[in-house]
């Protein structure tokens, strides 16, 4: 079975998975979080090659998490952005980018450096309780899965 | 190239998908942020062919992030538990469920209910600054990559 025939497994981990799992997307996805919209843009900085991009692209925009923006004056121009879907997976690229910059550190340092505008600060978010606020970790949540 | 050629590259997120990427992997994990310890317990649960889960499992090891500690009276049985690198992939695995619940909910409901043991309440974590405590999302933030 391959990521792409996950899609309806009951899992939430899983059917996220079947969507944005694949590598050159989530390298897509990392570009359009660093502001990148154009085609050529995100082939020069994520080093797909252009049929694998242009396949890329297409599959976010029908499932919603980017969409294509005509610029300029030619038709045939398109920008790539982020939507409301597509900006909500934040949480999960500064996640995996957190635990990497932490346990597989590169020999150059963290390579993306994460600012908070309202405080000025670097630092990496964390998970918080939205109901009372308190920082919360694994061993602070109790999961129960319906079916079992 | 496969994930599995990142590892070397520098960006974070990129190195933390070589690592966890894969689908068994993450499901795998999954079941472990679940309690499940045992071979025959994670086979049953993710449906992973046995030899396949077997090289899953060995690969977490070797990486640091499950460890194998005997248990019983043979000593040829292991329970698989999660490292302190290990649980710190708590926020990449909620925030895929998060996204999940969200974006691609099931006809039965979410699968997965958490909730925080300190206040009661059922809830998704959400990201804050852990500098001035402020929620942050993708909009809050500035990020740099150092190779631009």
């Amino acid at each position: 079975m391959r990521w792409t025939d996950i899609g309806d497994e009951q899992c939430s981990i899983a059917r996220t998975l079947s969507v944005i799992g694949d590598r050159w997307t989530m390298l897509v996805l990392r570009e359009a979080f660093l502001r990148t919209r154009r085609f050529d843009d995100f082939q020069r900085r994520t080093g797909a090659p252009r049929p694998l991009l242009a396949d890329r692209l297409k599959r976010l925009v029908a499932e919603g998490i980017l969409e294509r923006q005509p610029y300029g004056s030619r038709s045939d121009r398109f920008e790539y952005r982020l939507t409301e879907k597509g900006v909500d997976l934040y949480p999960v690229i500064v996640s995996l980018l957190t635990w990497g910059d932490r346990w597989m550190p590169g020999e150059s340092g963290p390579p993306i450096e994460l600012q908070h505008k309202a405080c000025g600060r670097s630092m990496h978010p964390e998970l918080a309780c939205p109901e009372c606020g308190e920082w919360v970790g694994a061993r602070d949540m109790l999961a129960t899965a319906s079916d079992r």
